[in-house]
């Protein structure tokens, strides 16, 4: 993987370079914690789509926020820049160092501080990996308000940095919605504790709320507290092939009034999206070759009523034709089988060649438009345009593939589907976030007055810049 | 009422004081809409609790944003205090002046701008009423994601400026997570547009937040985009007696479970309640006198699916003793009576004498342990000391009555309450806010690094100080 350093244009900031005596201080502060292993550190360093890399020579371990607080107050004091990393699972480069900050990883700070368990209310620590929150609540009759398609890797402080989306936003919603409280290291080594597990708390400003989505650049997160819904005792899955993307929208609309509170994810894929999965990864599709496929999830307590509804609602969908062939899944083999068709679709792409991926936010009529004018667009230039993603909530992956790298194929699609997506008020980065990659597109989706206030928050925050630099907000000028 | 700088050690900040030269001024930018009339200006100068009162000498109407910034440019230019006002319903005195300062009303900014009837997507101006909101989102086949007792007056830019609660938020959640953009004039009159409506949005900090239950003293929200739900197709309402507040609990566990996904409101309220709506109101209980009572909402979109779970629910908490007796609700007419009983409460109590009043989030377990602590402590002193509120979210409503105001019973009751619920890491303003009458107990539920950063971004969003001052953060020492 080449250097970003090399690839993009960008400069070091006047941070410090590390020193042995800083590599004495860390190691005073975490015996044993002070990583620099030059073989340990190549994971770090390189993104999980392996498009950037950094050089960053130390990567340091914590085991608690005190340890956290330490170490920022020393790089603090130092001029020393810091890359916050948590499962390193990140689509747009924001988790690696650009050059050599160093690198704060939170894999040691992987413990449940107390869980409700009859409110349902989850406080960790933020190196928790969400698979095991999901299996430690679900074993305790909750669920984790979001699943992802990263859950093995990615830590829950990570998460909540970045404010991911995922596969059950459409029922649970938004992380500013459900985490209840964060415990954050500001740039300083300040402690801030905001760790309630309150639904309701209005004193004063709802600080948590900065850290959320702000991808390590105003605070490290260190502990979350968060609310889990109770494990749904039915759920059931619906694979279903419709005839074009009007009846996928009618679909949706169909599936919301008659399986009303039960609803609990809407997928959508192209045609293309499944030639790659059955192809590139020999995964068979449950039903009749069709333009596009959608997966409903419904998801409830009393399976006798859900499967009532679900079966009403098939009955219907395909009855008028707005589906043409389906199929149900209620136990789990089957139902994680189905969930494999959507999930794996980003690995069968990454096996397809070079990947341009875009996260897009659009209103859901005008969805797929921008896929089949891309495909027309570039034509034999591309090898895929595939467009699949999470309809419910009007969000788009529009990926597209090419053998290797081109820079001419890259300049028919940029700046070309930022301004399609900002004609339509869209968003250019949904649930991806900006990280390092997207920094740069940010004013396609916000105003010049939103990007000074977030330029104003970045100093009051971090006055010397050293958390996450390069990242989320664009180069000053 | 005595005014506000009488009653309270509050001193004046030196902002201008409003010359003919300014009311000039704001008839240039407000042709016609700038009230000077005193009487009309008391009913803005006096909060509806009738505690708090002002002595501002000009209101100020405007229709547009574009008016509301020039207003605020003009303000921030020449020093003026700003107070923003919706429906003027707030329990802390935040929406009402403390000295002269200018009352900003967004009484005519009540236009809904657009709404789609797919996605349930309304964005409106900031002074459209909640009532006439749930009306116009009804119709159209959705409902406002909130509800609460004042919605005939409040304005909805005032429920997101205070992050208000309510009834449904058990089903919908907070705000924080259904609003989905925002328009803010800024205190130097900057027009900050995150009016998005796009449900996921990762492009850079989610600014929004910041002005959600910042009680005007950030910026003053004029346009407001949120998430409506669709509107059940069945709602049925339970009210029941219970034996004891552990009945209370069990009961809501059982209803969690058996209800799951259609259980929308989980509401309590004690028999000195019930006392001060029978007797004041003259309402009629529905059921037996028990020592608590419980009011259950289901809302679900199948009606049959709907009266399976809760008969079901109802047969279990019968037969096992948690419930004595109980009655059920499907037509509006009965369904809005049972809800009047528990929605009409803070009515009563006004009728009662002078009225002390603490909304708390507390663990639920804990949460009536409170009451029954302050009835033993304050004795004879009290006419009534009673408990209600939002169960299902951990929140009460804590009130006490005398005959009159008095020092001494306030004296046992504060701090007291504050620190009781401080060791149980409760908050001391669960929904209400802290506006003018709470702001010095924040400290109860925030440490002092919060207490900060809140300060910085205060003095980074507004540095002179001019909105909605004395309001929300402690004086300065």
């Amino acid at each position: 993987v080449v250097l970003t350093q090399q690839r993009y244009p960008v400069t070091r900031l006047p941070f410090s370079v590390v020193s042995s005596e800083d590599l004495a201080a860390f190691e005073r502060i975490l015996p044993g914690g002070v990583v620099t292993d030059p073989e340990v550190l190549e994971a770090s360093n390189v993104d999980w789509l392996r498009t950037v890399r950094g050089c960053s020579k130390v990567l340091l371990r914590p085991r608690t926020s005190q340890e956290v607080a330490r170490i920022l107050r020393y790089c603090h004091e130092k001029n020393l820049a810091v890359n916050p990393q948590g499962g390193n699972t990140g689509m747009v480069g924001g988790s690696v160092p650009v050059f050599d900050e160093i690198i704060l990883s939170t894999t040691l700070m992987n413990r449940v501080i107390s869980f409700n368990s009859v409110s349902g209310t989850l406080v960790c620590q933020a190196g928790c990996v969400l698979e095991e929150l999901s299996r430690y609540v679900e074993e305790r009759g909750f669920v984790m308000p979001l699943d992802l398609g990263a859950k093995g890797s990615c830590h829950i402080g990570g998460n909540v940095a970045t404010n991911a989306g995922g596969l059950r936003f459409l029922r649970y919603g938004s992380l500013h919605g459900t985490v209840l409280g964060l415990e954050v290291v500001l740039a300083d080594g300040t402690v801030l504790d905001c760790l309630t597990s309150l639904r309701k708390d209005n004193t004063g400003y709802d600080l948590k709320q900065l850290f959320i989505g702000s991808e390590g650049t105003l605070g490290v997160i260190t502990a979350v507290s968060i609310q889990c819904p109770p494990k749904p005792r039915a759920v059931n899955v619906a694979f279903l092939g419709c005839p074009g993307f009007a009846e996928v929208l009618q679909t949706f609309s169909s599936g919301k009034e008659l399986l009303g509170e039960i609803l609990s994810a809407y997928e959508f894929m192209d045609a293309e999206c499944m030639w790659l999965v059955t192809h590139h990864l020999r995964l068979a599709s449950p039903v009749q070759e069709s333009p596009f496929y959608v997966l409903v999830e419904t998801s409830g307590s009393r399976a006798g009523h859900d499967s009532e509804k679900l079966s009403d609602f098939l009955e219907q969908a395909l009855s008028s034709g707005l589906v043409t062939d389906g199929t149900v899944a209620t136990d789990q083999t089957r139902l994680k089988a189905l969930w494999a068709l959507r999930e794996r679709i980003s690995e069968a792409l990454s096996r397809d060649g070079y990947v341009y991926k875009y996260d897009l936010s659009l209103p859901t009529e005008r969805l797929y438009d921008l896929v089949s004018d891309l495909r027309a667009r570039l034509g034999s230039q591309a090898k895929h345009v595939v467009g699949y993603g999470h309809l419910g909530d009007g969000n788009l992956h529009l990926n597209v593939t090419s053998e290797a790298f081109s820079p001419s194929l890259l300049a028919d699609l940029e700046p070309y589907v930022y301004e399609w997506t900002a004609r339509q008020r869209g968003s250019v980065s949904a649930e991806h976030g900006l990280g390092f990659k997207k920094r740069g597109v940010l004013s396609y989706s916000k105003p010049p007055e939103a990007l000074r206030l977030m330029q104003q928050l970045k100093a009051l925050l971090d006055p010397k810049g050293i958390l996450n630099p390069y990242k989320t907000l664009p180069a000053q000028a």
